[in-house]
């Protein structure tokens, strides 16, 4: 049984209608709103550097995935984060493939400069962000949520943020207190982009609960642990899961959280 | 009952599958086109300065949508709205979060200037409008539909074009005759850009009946209210409801909406 | 019934997992992710100029695709599709809208000098890029298939490569062998990107089974043409076709296609 509060996070985030702004891939931006609004959040999608910094300020939370960055978008990515950072804005940072071109380890190096409050991705993401902040270039083989468990770690003391790792389970560390969830289903990687609106749907958690970041954090997790679950049992392949996903994030209940049994000491 | 041709404008519509140039956001490109395709439309998608305008007159009607602006795409959509205004060919200006950022109110200045010849937004849109026409600064604040009527109402006189303002119901008006809509369903505001998505159809409707641009923006209003309540009585959350939002769309006739009640002189 | 091996090219895909890179429009990108999802491959969707070569290397295969370009994701695509040619990577054009605007014609032109392996369209754009490709300007008029034929053959022959043509049926050639298929559903042309999404699921299989692209490419078309028929049996609307079409994408078996009744010698 969890012995965290998660189900006050979801309640605050369904109460409170968080704003989150999004700066995301192409891929994700329609996918990403509909999770944030099915678990009662307000998304804003825009990135332009001529109003980024005067939006970032009116939000709640920030979130940024850099699946197709270009360089005008990378532009209004550092921009959102340090209005982000100045104005004490939590921010979420997703290093979509980061390991796969130097392009993006640059662009990821410059937005880790700017203190992310939680690191949202895959193992392999973790093991080349890891990599990039000491040795300057990223890997990209595919590796375990378990290989990655030191990198990980290693990467939230030494950006002394919170790193959210996912897959086949899920791991999250503030460096120090480690938490380890299982649930969801096995169609959840056969479905684009829910890793991009996890990320976002963290955001809108931390946003909610800005004073605990690692509660927030895992109740994000454990909420679409719980709906993933719930869709896989509905579902006859990739379509009827994304379509029972989104309604079971949105049927999703406080209490469903404070009796989600896949959490544990990681 | 209705005193307006609805269903004339819908069998207008599935008869001549009128060609809707759509200069849209990120987000909603997917779920508009769709839209679109749905109530018998036919949608194209392309932005560029280099194609915009010699695509826009082959249109029927071109829709604008400045979800996610920058430079490059705000001059695609000047040079589209010219190449309407130009040519008689209508177009609809769907004016999303104007009140947010200083670079939206000046970008939706300059496509004022274009007289589009509907406005379709939520009621603080619609304020934020309507004071930037003659204040030079919009507002943000959350508004109801009653409270933005007298607006919705000066915009559609100073502009000389139709105001459609959507929400917990919707209002059109084209500064003289003013029309009241009732319909839809709760699950609408959780799945995104259907706002978006509905400007888009008003556009394809007036593009199948230019004539009378008050009708067809009521029947594309009516047709959206009908089909969210039927896809409403289907759904079991936001994911089911945007499916079967589709479905509906398709199988409405245009009896469905000569016999809509939710319509009265507002 | 079938006399090419278009079950073990199914397989083929299913086993390997190809990592198939998109350069394609905003509307298709999440849709072609989740097709390609479906089927079994991997999707890629990245487009600056500062990473697109180096990423294109890493790929099975590449898919371009015009709908939405910009001078900066046209120099994005010609940068992917030289890393291609010069690492005999397999690539598929699609030439949406080539007929429409002289900006298309002009970037079909430099995209056709760069050798792709597979162009897919529906029969406009087939006889427009011919006649692009010897008298500068291409048409608009709707064509049926059968009078796009010739054109289609004439281009697989002066480009050396595989034409795939789709429509009310669809019709493959190198140049010299010919096949017709039939299969799908009515609802297809009533859900946006399919065509899209069907272009780079050609990619995905010959990412797989490089060594035989005519079998591939008539594999993804029956691929699509059986699980078409399939979802719509079951949809009552392009919604819930959209949603039965990728379930049934992922159901599908390497004995469903060696079953396929569809094929003809064309």
């Amino acid at each position: 049984m969890t012995s965290l509060p998660l189900g006050e996070a979801l309640f605050a985030v369904q109460r409170t209608t968080p704003l989150v702004h999004c700066i995301t891939n192409f891929v994700a931006m329609n996918s990403t709103a509909n999770c944030l609004l099915a678990v009662g959040a307000s998304p804003a999608m825009l990135h332009a550097v001529e109003e980024v910094a005067e939006f970032t300020r009116l939000a709640g939370a920030l979130s940024i995935n850099i699946g197709t960055p270009s360089p005008t978008w990378a532009e209004g990515m550092q921009q959102a984060a340090k209005a982000a950072q100045e104005n004490n804005i939590p921010w979420v940072f997703d290093p979509v493939a980061v390991g796969a071109t130097c392009y993006r380890q640059t662009l990821s190096q410059q937005l880790l400069a700017l203190a992310p409050s939680v690191i949202r991705g895959n193992a392999s993401e973790i093991i080349a962000l890891t990599g990039l902040t000491h040795q300057g270039r990223g890997v990209d083989a595919t590796a375990s949520i378990d290989e990655a468990r030191d990198a990980a770690i290693t990467l939230a003391n030494r950006q002394g943020c919170i790193v959210a790792m996912t897959g086949e389970h899920d791991f999250v560390t503030d460096g120090t207190q480690h938490w380890r969830l299982t649930g969801g289903h096995s169609l959840m990687p056969r479905v684009t982009t829910l890793g991009c609106a996890l990320s976002a749907t963290v955001a809108a958690f931390i946003a909610a609960r800005p004073e605990t970041p690692l509660v927030a954090t895992v109740a994000a997790l454990a909420s679409f642990g719980v709906a993933g679950e719930r869709a896989g049992a509905l579902a006859t392949g990739p379509g009827s899961f994304q379509v029972a996903l989104l309604d079971a994030l949105y049927q999703l209940t406080p209490s469903d959280l404070d009796t989600f049994t896949g959490l544990e000491k990681g």
